[in-house]
Order: C-alpha cells, then structure tokens, then sequence
C-alpha cells in the first residue's frame, strides 16, 4: 500500500497499554546474514526486461580492487538476488596525496531499471525521500563506508562526485549485511514438477522473507510499515511456508491496541521510534482485522488471542454494519472508503457488499467459537445474502452489477465468489463466463486484486485457468527479471509505475507474495 | 595557495622522526566556542555586493521553530560573523504521523554570492568534493544533526528536499562549535584613529584566527592544509597578534621532517590523517623555509631550532643556488617554477632573482648568527646584487626588467625593493614611479602579491599611497561584504573567481592576513 492517502490529524486515539506490552514481548529476533556481490555489471538495453533495461557482466568481483575511479566514474555492484540489508564497502586512495575529500554517491537498486533514471527528474507527488540514493564525503581515505542506512537492493552503484585531480580512489571488501525476521535457511520446496511455478513459489517466499521484518512490512523499499491489507495476504502466505505464527500474533495485537476513539482499527501503524497509528482509514482495511483474526485461529489454537481481540473485532463488525440498510444492502462511506483496488475506474459497491458478507460469515464463526451469541448477525447476513442474490445478480447477463449504473466488473463477480454467495456449480459457471467474456484482466495493476481474482478461480475449480492466470501475471514478473514481486505490475502496460518513476516504486511488496499460499493450498 | 597542482608521484621523501616528534609534541590545543545565529535571512540583488548577492533578514532566530518546511522549502541562518566549525539543528515533525523519510539539503557558505549557485553547475577542475554540502536522510523525528564535518561558514541554508504530503519539518536550536587554535577572546584593539583601517586590522585578525587551526592552514574551506608561502605570511601576521610562536615552530619542523630525498622541501604537507608531505614543489616556496626561520628567529630567541633547522635551510639555498650561473644571474627552471603569484601573464625571471637576494640576506644572518661562515653566500650575493644593478635595471625608463623581452612589470620592481637591492632614496623614487605608470594594478588577483607590493611601498616610505592601496585592496573586500580576506580578489574585476565559480572558493584564506602585520610594522 502507499498509493492513497488521508490527512485525519484531528482524530484521536486510543492506547491499550496491555495490548501494546504484548506485541512486544513478540518482538522477533532480526537475523542477519553477510552476503558478497556475485559481479561486477553494467546497464544494456534489453527489450525483455522492465523497462528495456537489462544488466552485461563487465568484471569479476575480485578484480574490484583493480578499478581506478575519478570524477563521474562508476561501477555497479550486483548482489545476485534481492536482500534487505546494510552495505558496507572500503574505500582506499591512491596516486599523490589525498589533496581533496572524496565526493561519493551510493544508489541502490531492487531492479535494474532503477539505475538508468536520475534522481533529479523526478517531481512525482510521492516522497523524494524514499529515492535510495546517498552522498557521502571522505575526509580521509582510507575508510570504510560501514554498515549504511536500510536499503532494499539487489544492486549497488558507487558512482564518484569527485576525487581530485591527483589522486584516485578503489573500492574492496564490498559486502551487505541481509535481515529479516523469518529464516534465512528455510528452504521450502514443493514437488511441483514445473519449473515455472516452482520459480513462482520461491519468489514469492523471497518477497515474503525479505517483508518480514520487525513486523510485517508491505514493503522494505518503500512505507516499510504494517498494512493490514497487506497484513492478511502475508499471514497467508506465512503459514503455507516460514508459519511465523508469533509474528501475525503481534501485528494482530499492535492493531487492536492502537484504535480511534470510535473504535475504528487504522489501515496501518508505525512501529519505530515508537508506536503510533495511521491517520488513514479504509472499510475493508479494518474489516480484514476479522479476517487476519480468524485465519490466525484457523492456524493456531490461541484462546488469549480470541479473548483479547474478540471485542476489537466486534467493534469493527458494529461500526461496518452501519453502512449496510434495512435490505441488507452496502453503501460506500466516501469518509471511510472501501479499498478493494488502487483502481477508482470501476464501481466497488457490490465488492464492498461481497467484503461484509466474506468478513461477516468469518465474524460470526469466531462468535461460535468463543459461545458468543451470532444470531443478530446471523439475520443481517441472510439479508445481504438475499439483497445480493435478488438485487445484484443480473439474470439476463449472468453477472452480477454494481452501483447505479449496474456496473458488471471483475472484481464483483471475484469477490462474491470468495464470499460463498453461490454453490460450486454457480460459482464455477460464473468463473468461466467471466473468464471468458472479461478477461483479460484491464486496468488492474495491484498483486492484492490479482491475488483475489486468481483465488476466486481456484475456488471455482478452474484449476487450469488459476495455474495460466498465475503464470501470466507472477511469471511474467519474473520473466522481466523480478527477484521478489512488485507493488504493482500491469501484464497489458508492463512498465507501469504508478508513481511515473522506478525510483520511487516497490519491487519488493508484500501483497505479492501470495503464490506461495495459493499454490500450497489448492495445487498440492 | 590552490590554483597550481603538480604529480609528481614518483619522489621519494624522508622521514626526520625527531623533527616529526618535535611537531607532534607542539600540536597545539584545539579552542572551541558555541556560536548561535543571529537572524533568518534571504538573499537579496545588491550591487554592492559579491556577484550582486545582498542579505535581507527576514526573521528572529527565536522564531525559526514556527516555520513549518516541505518539499522544497529553504530556510537560510546568518551567524553574523565567519566561523570553522561544526553546525548542529534540531529537527522536529508536524502534522500526520511521519511516513517517509526526510531529506535536507545543508550548504554551508562563507560569502551569501555562494548560496546563489547550484551545485550541479560547477564542472571546473577543482574537486567538486570542497562545495560545502551535505545530504541527509532522518528515517525518526525528532532527531538531531549532531556536529557536522567541520565547515567554513557565516551562512547555513537549510533545504527541504521533501517531507511528504502528509508532514512538515521545522528547526530549533541552531548552533556553531567555533574553532581555532588561537584564542577567541585575543582582542587586538589598535589606536589607529581611523576606522576604516581598524576595520581592516581586525578582518585581518579574524582571518589569521579562522585559519589557525592544527596547523597554520591555508584556508579553512579548501585546501585545508600548510603551505609554505602562506605560512611565511601568517607567521608574521600572527607575531603581530596572538603571538603564538609555538604553531610556527611545529610548522617548520613539519617542512623539515618530510624533505624529497634531493633535499627540497614541498610547497606544502598535510598533517591528518598523518603526517605526509605533498608532491608539489615551488622554487620560492622551498626557499621561504629560510625566510620563516628567519622571522621566527626575530621573533623568539631558539637556540634549538636554529640548531635543528640552519641544515635544512641550508640544504634549500644550496639547491636554489644551482639556478644561479657565474654572473650571478637566476635562471627559472621549468620543473622546480618559481610562484610569485598566480598569474602567469608576466615574466618572472627578475623576480626570482630578487627572491633569491631576499632570502640569500636572511640565510646569511642566520650563518652570521650561529658562528657559521658565510663568505661563500656572502661572495654569490655579491655577484647576484651587481648583476641586477648591471644587467636589469633599464636606466632609460628607470625600471627594472625581466626576462629576454625585458619587460617591465610591478612585481620585478617591488620584489627588488624588498631585497633591499637599492637605498631608500631609490626605493621611494622606484616606487613613486611604479605609482605613477604601472598602477592600478591589473591582472593580478591574489592578497599574497598585493601585500609583498603594500609592504614595498612602506619600505620606500610612501605611507600615504600604501594605506590607500591598503584601503582600495582590502578595504574594498571588506566594503563588499567580507568577513575574512579571500584567496582571491581583483579590484578591476570584483566578481573574479579563479574556479569559475564562489562555491570552490576560498573566503577565509591565510594569504590575504597580512594587514594586521603591515599596520603595526609600519602605521604604529
């Protein structure tokens, strides 16, 4: 997430010191690991790869050392994969006398594209400040330029300001120092027997671990916060691969502790120098608090968790059912939107609809479970479940509509299914009529609706169709040469940035990171 | 000193351990001194002033933490005065909670004309690594710009590259750790009556000061280091002053130490982050090591140094002679040039001549002084003094000349003058007449020639003429808005920088100190 924002600096919250002590006592342990660069490379244009830019092997990395750098020169270090870490590098001088500093600039780069671009150029509405990109001056030389900043990277490109005329400078010892909270080690492998998807998996284990940090980050590059949208997609995939159970338990907890006087669960919070939350709310945002609940309770008897979290969960179930009518039908909030999609060019109505009712049947299991009384909220979703399948459900073009206009979009058709309003035969024919007369996919540049939209097929039974789907949207990320999978990535308009600029997008991001659940749940 | 540079890195040097332990053991105390801004300023058009570059001021200092910045908004601290030293802020967030970093720009400059440049433009020769600026990130607010590098400074603009949409930054508790080796509190009060030279007396004093650091350096800004010929004129400025002859003696060990291995000493050594000579040699730099003993043995009886050093001087004066043929007449050689002064736009054959003489008198002195024989020296003098009678005095224009063209140029005449090659009637009718026909100066930019020509004409006994060369020189720097003498300045072309641009500049520089050696020798 970072692609909306809100401004509610007159909200106050709430602060449940209970809560707050523990998530940290679930603090994870940072592991860290010393990683070499595997080459030294330079920039090629290559029509197969984001943004026409490939990357040429141009020197071995122990001859590094052997490389005389003046004014404007510059060498590229690449890692070999994608890290999230702190780079460190020695730095030596020679030829006459060090009669000057020494001027260093030190960009790095998830992908390659990245590094053709100048910082200068872009005045895009999202922080400059999130350009990874140092100065550094060297008084003396030699020196070490030890561990820097976090950065995401798979590259490093030491480009020199200026030395002086009488001397040079050379780069040694170049190394990153990876971090994460999940295992470095872990090696999840799957009998796929397709390499394609086997490389989907592993990326998408990538991308998970290197989000996994003091919690569960949406994107080490860039916000390097805990989303609850991207939240749930990454318990997911958590629990299909590292099942770092103690690390949801902790976002779940840092969420509930940290609420609008009204109740409402921000869309995210921040966690360093301190906690604090979001002045951003989204619906569906706070409703998915229910959800990641539930699916942590699928995958983790925790009778504290439910005790705790039950009422925060009813809260946000109380305040949601306010914008549902007498007919059970779901209306947008425009001071609290529903998300569903970066995308504002379709109607999100019935998918807000098809959110309450998906979220409302998980709400009222985890009433069962606690031996709270459901019933209220057993007679309100029978009458969206009606109102949906009566209202929203056009006959004639078997699809269902959305808003005034009777909008028929992908995303409602994806998102009634997930939220079981039909049976598998309606659901399947659904499926294919979609795929068959919607498809391709326009428009949409976000992992999070891809992921629903490929779930919603595998729910339908259109195996095939899920595995093609997958491969043509996961798979094409990597064909292009993602390490870890992308903020955002549209298959028809493949080097989008919703930001107009590499520089500033994601290509390390959470809500990617999914295949590793879908292929572990509905393809073993 | 700057403008020059040699390679010359294939010279071996000595090492005089003793003599570099001398030194190490008169390094001197560093003095610091906690300095506030005095205002918020904004640059204005000023004719008046460098490169058309006013200040304004715009805002109480005490309000600056009521200034709320985002992307692209500056904020500019006037000290009030030239410091070196490390600047530090308090940086604090408003508005939403911070979810990106902040970057800032910081420049720091000794004249506003420097605030007027960007960066980017600069592309001459010196290291682009002396712009004084700095880029930093701050990932938590609050947070602190603890001391930054050491800097030369009056101004600090503070630029916002970006905050976010969501939050702004603000400053507070701007400051300055002030340093110098000499003592800040030292105030040099003169009853000169006339406060256009007192003016000049003390920016002469606070330029010695700000440069008088672990050595004598040559300028705070740039370069940074002990050069000879500056050393031999702060020396004198400084016996004027603050007095601190133990600075000049570790300066003339460091020299000592660290000779070629033919015995030349360099132009100039650096001291951190050890102690290593450069590879630069100047033939009247080498020689002015004679010259700076000299003075320093005027001015402090030590019978230690003159022990230690009379050989190595010794050693400078025998290489320099073999630039002397049988008729007493020096020779430039191309690979040991004789500096003068920057320009290189007139001949100066006769001025090295001269510098010979001036030194060949001083070394003698010191033979005479140590009970050593000196008729050899004292025999080539001789030869020397009729051969410039004889041969390079024109008796029909009444000038000396210089080189094959026999041209005729202020700095023969003035050199010749200190040299004490002619009485006083024919210094004061040689300087009347260099008055008369070769003023105003022209094509010469640096304090260090305009001094040697003031300190001729007093020698000659036109006092009026050199206090108004004083007051056209100095003063008009001053009237320009200088707070220290700079490195560089042409009365005919005030906006003249060497670089091509103020950013490299030098605005504090040893060179341009001599006023306030000049005063009191010749105005008290």
């Amino acid at each position: 997430m970072a692609f909306t924002f809100q401004i509610n600096d007159d909200i106050k919250f709430t602060r449940n010191e209970v809560f707050l002590k523990k998530a940290e006592a679930l603090k994870p342990t940072i592991n860290t690991m010393r990683v070499k660069p595997i080459s030294i490379i330079e920039l090629t244009n290559d029509n197969g790869k984001l943004n026409g830019i490939g990357t040429r092997v141009v020197g071995e990395i122990n001859d590094l050392n052997q490389i005389f750098l003046k004014r404007d020169d510059k060498v590229i270090l690449d890692f070999g994969d994608h890290y999230v870490g702190r780079f460190s590098i020695k730095l030596s001088h020679h030829g006459s006398p060090q009669d000057s500093p020494l001027t260093l600039r030190v960009k790095y780069a998830e992908v390659a594209a990245e590094l053709a671009q100048e910082s200068s150029e872009y005045d895009g509405w999202l922080s400059k400040s999130w350009i990874q990109e140092e100065f550094y001056h060297y008084d003396e030389l030699p020196a070490v330029l030890t561990k820097s900043r976090r950065y995401a990277f798979r590259y490093v490109e030491l480009k020199v300001i200026d030395t002086s005329p009488k001397w040079s400078v050379s780069f040694s010892e170049p190394e990153l120092e990876a971090q994460t909270s999940a295992d470095f080690n872990e090696k999840v492998e799957l009998p796929l027997g397709d390499q394609q998807l086997q490389s989907i998996f592993d990326v998408s284990v990538k991308t998970l671990r290197d989000c996994m940090q003091d919690v569960f980050e949406d994107g080490p590059k860039r916000d390097r916060r805990l989303w609850l949208g991207d939240l749930r997609l990454q318990a997911l995939a958590n629990y299909a691969t590292f099942n770092n159970t103690e690390l949801v338990k902790r976002c779940l907890y840092l969420f509930a502790a940290m609420t609008a006087e009204d109740g409402r669960i921000v869309a995210n919070v921040f966690t360093s120098p301190q906690n604090i939350p979001d002045d951003t709310f989204l619906f569906d945002y706070s409703l998915f608090f229910i959800s990641t609940l539930s699916d942590y309770l699928v995958n983790s008897e925790d009778e504290e968790v439910l005790g705790d979290l039950l009422p925060v969960a009813k809260v946000q179930m109380d305040i949601a059912l306010k914008s549902v009518n007498e007919l059970g039908k779901f209306s947008d909030q425009e001071d609290y939107p529903v998300f569903v999609d970066w995308s504002n060019d379709f109607n999100k109505e019935t998918s807000g609809q098809a959110i309450m009712i998906y979220v409302l049947k998980q709400f009222i299991r985890l009433l069962e479970k606690s031996g709270e009384n459901s019933e209220n909220y057993q007679r309100i979703l029978n009458k969206m479940l009606v109102y949906t399948k009566e209202k929203l459900f056009d006959q004639e073009q078997g699809f269902f509509v959305s808003g005034q206009d009777r909008e028929i979009n992908i995303s409602s058709q994806v998102w009634l299914v997930l939220a079981g309003v039909l049976n598998v035969n309606e659901n399947a024919k659904l499926m294919k009529k979609m795929v068959a007369e919607l498809f391709p996919v326009r428009g949409i540049a976000t992992p999070y609706m891809y992921h629903h939209i490929a779930e919603a097929l595998f729910i339908s039974g259109l195996r095939d169709e899920a595995v093609d789907f997958m491969k043509q949207y996961w798979g094409q990320m990597i064909t292009l040469g993602a390490d870890t999978y992308w903020e955002a990535f549209e298959p028809e308009n493949v080097n989008y940035s919703p930001y107009g600029s590499p520089i500033v997008s994601s290509y390390c991001h959470a809500w990617g990171c999914t295949p590793a659940y879908l292929i572990k749940k509905y393809l073993l």
